[in-house]
């Protein structure tokens, strides 16, 4: 199982992020922005709804009452290594350069990005670790904003008194179109109950040019002990600070998603296999274990050059199975197979599928399995 | 030679993005937004004045005619694919999503950017190739919003009718303080002459809480024939073209850039080397060649793990010798050495300069040179 971006840089919360954008109930169309505090620095921020500059504060979300946040324009927020006081100014200009904030009745944390020229592949257009890593950032800023972050990124201060951490098992990403260098989207993102110990977070992707929805993803996430690194249950003190967040949305229609169980590649059924691959030092977080996001482009080097330069993936998805660490050498696996056109997804049903892969990522000695993969591949 | 950030994508451009936010001479606090013109689709764009809705435009830039730039509210702009007219809401939403504008008199051109998640490495803080893409994303927007691009990623007109690409030669970057995810930075760039043949292109980063500057940066820019891949002289044509964007200014003061030729590394002096470091399928840019700020990722490679854990680089020059692709093995060697407080640099003198290292990175096959490269580490 891969350590998630929940977990990527949790000491990096206590020391850098906080925010207590707590509102009153149900108040439309507030924009909420990001506290910072960090060692003997002070970040501010406010709270504001609408256009004016009202500030607002309140100790429930939802109907739920929040868990230790901290609310109130006035009040001290003791986080990490730092004190923040609630100001207006400071946060003006943050929320002004994040461009996130909470939207419909704050079950929905709502950020647009600008895709930059790194940003985009061979083939001009955002690479699905692009896509990813906005995906994360949005995340990561939906719990900083929530008023539940404590110490360890999207952990709650119940989960932090429990040293637990979220891990992500499984993410399916569908896209309909790639965005290019310059082009603005708006990514809304949510969190609901996933079976007894699970939560699920869904994401949507617009063109702001066209408002249009050109991916979709959804994920599947647990909790371990960040020191034992074993699973465990969702305490009901947790399930209580993340409840009133809950939004019962789903982005995939039914039977869009991909659901299913991945096969099981091995070294006899696989076509294409890369040995000998390398986490580079720039491929570890805080942690010093590799960002979830980086498998892909392990995944990808199985991947012949001629499929990457001719397709575009109109859906991934991977299944987190084991952590993966520097001192690890990697083999991707890959096998590649042509499709017909797939009537049962409706989001993707506009265009042939034309190939369908199965992927495998495994540490090279003992071939223990790290991530699972499956995707789908349209003609460019 | 590598192909500079300047070349990368250059089909994106025609496709995708041109601009032409020209002003009446010597306009103060004049904001301008990028216009985007693609396939049968257009993007509009605006040309502001300070806080009100005043439309603006102007053939001449300092003094000089501008080449072929169309402008204008009521004008047609033919470029590439598209003929975009300009407008004044889709533009306004652009820059508000950008963040970037001309700022003294249209001589700097400033971008914001927050720092994301995903852009800090393991010691929470933005990494050396996160720095360079931000320079590089700035300086490609000060080109096309200058209103001189044309077919080719920072390329002109004149220049497009030769043939002609930039092509960076060397690049110097000092690193004052590393920003943390969620931190407001914000990159001035601008160019100036360089010889008879060449374009010096400076940078600056703040800090925006602070206003502080914590990174400088310099780079020089030679023409090449991005078919036969030769160098060439700056036709008057072009000079005639970006001259009016001149600023005879140096970001870094006298005797504190690091000017001095790099020595070669051979494999006898170099103390580390690591062999077999093979490009990534999303290594590559649109010319399927390697994106200019990658090579950093290798450099590190042959840099010892403790150095990495325990030192930022306060100083980075880098050399680029010869273009890299895909089927390319490449040798990564590093040679370092414990050095003493260097008073002569002005804006490292305030911290010891505790390491020091020399590096090259060559083809494994012939030992072809594709970078050198020089740093100065100091203790985290």
């Amino acid at each position: 199982m891969a350590i998630s971006a929940m977990e990527f840089g949790s000491k990096a919360v206590a020391k850098s992020m906080a925010s207590s954008c707590s509102t009153r109930l149900h108040l439309p169309t507030v924009a909420s922005s990001i506290c910072c505090a960090r060692k003997g620095k002070l970040r501010q921020f406010c709270v504001k709804t609408g256009g004016d500059n009202c500030k607002v504060s309140a100790d429930r979300v939802h109907g739920s009452k929040m868990n230790e946040v901290v609310h109130g324009i006035e009040a001290s927020l003791t986080m990490g290594n730092g004190t923040a006081v609630l100001q207006d100014d400071d946060g003006g200009v943050m929320h002004t350069y994040r461009l996130g904030r909470f939207v419909e009745e704050r079950y929905v944390y709502r950020q647009t990005f600008v895709i930059r020229s790194h940003e985009i592949g061979p083939d001009e257009t955002a690479t699905m670790e692009t896509l990813m890593n906005l995906l994360q950032e949005t995340a990561l800023n939906h719990v900083m904003s929530s008023g539940l972050a404590s110490d360890g990124f999207g952990a709650t201060h119940q989960m932090n008194l429990r040293k637990l951490i979220w891990v992500v098992t499984r993410i399916n990403i569908q896209v309909e179109k790639y965005s290019h260098w310059g082009d603005v989207v708006e990514i809304d993102t949510w969190v609901a109950a996933s079976g007894k110990n699970g939560m699920r977070r869904d994401w949507m992707i617009r063109d702001c040019s066209t408002q249009k929805i050109i991916t979709r993803a959804t994920s599947n996430w647990v909790m371990m002990n960040r020191e034992t690194r074993r699973l465990s249950k969702l305490p009901e003190q947790v399930r209580e600070e993340v409840k009133p967040f809950y939004l019962d949305r789903r982005v995939f229609f039914d039977g869009s998603c991909d659901n299913e169980k991945i096969e099981k590649l091995t070294e006899e059924t696989a076509v294409n296999i890369k040995s000998g691959l390398a986490p580079r030092w720039s491929d570890m977080d805080v942690n010093q274990h590799v960002n979830n996001v980086k498998y892909i482009g392990w995944i990808m080097e199985s991947v012949p050059v001629n499929v990457l330069e001719n397709y575009h993936l109109t859906s991934m998805t991977l299944e987190y199975r084991r952590e993966c660490r520097q001192s690890n050498l990697l083999e991707s696996l890959t096998y590649l197979t042509a499709a017909e056109e797939d009537p049962v997804n409706v989001n993707t049903s506009l265009h042939s599928i034309q190939l369908r892969s199965t992927h495998l990522l495994c540490l090279q000695e003992d071939k223990a399995e790290v991530v699972r993969g499956r995707a789908k591949w349209k003609c460019k």
